[in-house]
């Protein structure tokens, strides 16, 4: 896969790509690696439904699942995807959702480059807006993304069915 | 356009259909007359970025703007976007935005059956989650929201480009 970016973090060499299907595995690690993905995501099964999503996203230029890589492995992921919408003038909005970084490299800034990333990509495709809904129990996310300019205006509401 | 169903609303004959480009005035207004879209929007301008939009919602097969039609007005509007992603095993997720109700039809029922034809339609269409986010300032909608069933167990969070 062609690196789309390099990443400045300090003591590692992180490369953005777009996941590739024999990153799978990793990806959903990374998922079930999580207080609320545990109960949520099983991570070795990398067929059935999960393989059917992936050739979703990959299918659909309108999303991207995008990782980093260091050293050949993969430490951080995150889907964006592209929404038009009639609302504010017509604006496309950049939507992101699965941010995770692995276990062994959170704490270094790979998550905070590489949302950084995605922000400036996001506006020169033209978004004129980026949202993403984090649960409420994820403090430290919330101080995350406040860190990078977001503001929690809104409710997330989800209905399961 | 060809009706997708008919709402049981008492003492209106609603249609759910496709938004068509005609629409698109009444779209505009609905956006426009809201506390907050009164910022955001501008009710005339039906050409531009608006026109564009509407046409990038037409062309790609995941995104649908609804209405509702009543004695051949244009009563509601919501935007429905089906969204593939890997966690929560692989679920596609329908994500609603730019929700309406003309003001002289409000508190009838129209935008709860309105809701919940879309809420069938996405499981329909196999998706194991309804999502969206509604301005913290909007606590009629917060209630609107959880009496269909929606919880509020996320913060929405937007960065403005």
């Amino acid at each position: 896969m062609k690196h789309l970016a390099r990443l400045e973090v300090p003591g590692l060499e992180v490369a953005v790509r777009d996941a590739a299907r024999a990153d799978l595995p990793a990806l959903l690690s990374m998922l079930a690696d999580d207080q609320l993905g545990a109960t949520r995501d099983a991570p070795r099964d990398d067929s059935g439904p999960y393989l059917a999503a992936f050739e979703a996203i990959e299918r659909d230029p309108a999303h991207r699942l995008l990782v980093c890589e260091h050293a050949g492995q993969v430490i951080a992921m995150l889907q964006l995807s592209l929404i038009p919408g009639l609302s504010r003038r017509g604006a496309w909005r950049a939507q992101i959702e699965a941010v995770r970084t692995h276990a062994d490299y959170r704490g270094r800034g790979v998550g905070r480059k590489f949302l950084q990333w995605c922000i400036g990509y996001a506006r020169s495709q033209g978004c004129s807006l980026v949202q993403l809904t984090t649960d409420k129990s994820r403090a430290d996310a919330h101080r995350f993304y406040a860190e990078l300019g977001f503001t929690a205006s809104h409710e997330g509401m989800k209905l399961q069915l």
